[in-house]
């Protein structure tokens, strides 16, 4: 029911993804009357799917507040969310209510042990390949042990969807002056440095610029500074797009020009299509749910699909909570090691 | 004597403002063997121009601190700083190391009445024409007041440098959960509701892609989150430049298109070179120095120097003391009144 186009985009999407990957099977969960019409359309997906009505449909101006008082229970968002909690799904997709989906998907499905907050994931497409930006806005602010728990949980996203092994990550940091950063930044970049995780390659404090160089593979950042880069990226390919295309209008010869490489600039507008490059994943909760662009087309949407489909089937959520209970065991080993180390002293 | 490409860059961009501006005087500090060379390739700089030899150059990898220590009156940076004080210069442009340069004007200019904190203003080209996007690095965080005191700084750059007499402002914040940004910035939000200032336009809170829409003219954040959003909308920009010329190389048709529209290409190039629009401006500082981009070439350099002059001519310093003094007057006016409320409520 989300999004800016609701069904109209959500089921075409879904009969693309179940001719490419038979295997999966959908739970629809929306109005009737919505989404029935736009079903008929497609009779092969019957086959592969099931649809569940749900009164409520939670609004994309709906406080997330107001989302959980109204929606709890009855709204096809929740009711999504509440299959994965039951095992009935494996993966929740939505396009709708971002804050909405946050906020009902922490309260059905919490977060995993020792993960004290969500982050939410952005694929991020960079000069090299793609990498994992996190966390672009579930949070504000966040200490040391949350940035870490980023780091991890990006790294075992990066893992599952890029198929690296042992993904590098960096620290999301300003160069400017002498003492750069913030305390919790510094801080988390020195127990990344002394944890030696195995399933992870720290590199350090990268800047702004490196993002879009694609200098590691997993960024990590507190939700603040994380959606403001974000938002600043896509307003800066919006730009240049507008840019581009008064450039191409301005003269005869340039207009001669853009019909000729007429097919270049369709696959650049693609490449910069920020509904294309889709899906912010929620991390850190016992259950995938993965939040597409509220204005991307069917083919957005159905990349969204497939991106929880690649985390599911590469046990993203296993992997990710094997590698936070080893940090914490680690951890909670050093402290003892190093109150010991303490007490010795003392004794001496 | 700073920057990649130091007085090679910096003595053309002088020789070519003094056309343009025959009422500019410089004073050219630096050391006699790098600058003399230049400087006699430009015989008619020789008019407007005095050059003084300084021994030593703060080096673009000095820690601000450091520089401090060795270059504190015997460098040609902290030397171009103290004209300013002094009286003799009317502003500083300096391509040099940003840390060492803030650490210098600092030390030396000290910030302004009642004001914290300085902060680094970048002039961000945007869809509808530039905006002052502040602090992009001097600081790291910042309370309330000092967000307020930014929105007035940027205010009267804008004004000095657009012509604007009461330019809007926004502050940067994120749009994703129910309570909204961090604290600093909703209370920084009301003062600025509240205080109804003449010289500014208040218009809320804008998110990271209206800075490139050109929502408001003066975008405020704290030096943080400000860096990212600039180093990670340059990273964007050479990004899409990167797709962009492997886009028009693919095919033989992109080619010939690439060749009749070449005059639109150059000057889409230009409008995306972040060397160009240039110049970080020192804001908050009792006198003004301009930080030109360390990759800047002659025209770029030129447009730094050009900036400063700008700000000069439109007294810039006078009118943003002026506010500011307002401001905080008022401020304590209404502390006052309240306190007056609170005692007849005791005592009632």
């Amino acid at each position: 029911m989300g999004g800016d186009h609701g069904a109209s985009v959500v089921i075409p999407a879904l009969a693309a993804v179940a001719t490419r990957r038979p295997e999966i099977k959908f739970i629809i969960y929306g109005r009737e009357d919505a989404v029935r019409p736009e079903l008929a359309k497609f009779p092969a997906l019957s086959g592969s799917s099931e649809f569940v009505h749900c009164e409520v449909a939670v609004q994309m101006d709906d406080k997330p507040s107001q989302a959980l008082r109204h929606g709890r229970g009855t709204s096809s968002m929740w009711n999504a969310i509440e299959a994965v909690k039951n095992g009935q799904a494996d993966a929740c997709i939505s396009a709708g209510n971002t804050g909405a989906l946050m906020a009902m998907a922490k309260f059905c499905l919490r977060t995993m042990a020792s993960v004290d907050r969500p982050a939410i994931a952005a694929i991020w497409p960079n000069l090299r390949s793609e990498s994992v930006v996190l966390d672009v806005g579930a949070t504000i602010g966040g200490d040391a042990q949350q940035l870490v728990d980023f780091a991890i949980l990006g790294t075992g996203m990066a893992r599952a969807l890029f198929g690296i092994e042992r993904p590098s990550v960096g620290l999301l940091n300003v160069g400017v002056e002498e003492v750069k950063g913030q305390e919790e930044v510094k801080e988390a970049g020195r127990m990344l440095r002394e944890a030696e995780l195995s399933s992870l390659d720290y590199r350090g404090f990268v800047e702004g610029d490196d993002i879009g160089k694609g200098t590691v593979d997993v960024v990590v950042t507190e939700g603040f500074a994380g959606n403001i880069a974000l938002k600043t990226a896509e307003g800066t390919a919006r730009q240049i797009a507008g840019y581009l295309k008064a450039a191409m209008g301005r003269t005869l010869m340039a207009r001669i020009g853009y019909i000729f490489a007429r097919g270049a600039f369709n696959q650049l507008r693609e490449k910069m299509d920020v509904s294309r490059s889709n899906g912010g994943v929620f991390l850190g909760l016992n259950g995938i749910v993965v939040k597409s662009h509220g204005g991307a087309d069917s083919a957005g949407f159905a990349a969204a699909v497939e991106l929880g489909y690649d985390m599911v089937r590469n046990k993203l959520l296993d992997r990710v909570q094997a590698d936070i209970d080893l940090f914490h065991a680690r951890n909670r080993q050093g402290q003892t090691t190093q109150a010991n180390v303490v007490k010795t002293d003392e004794e001496g």
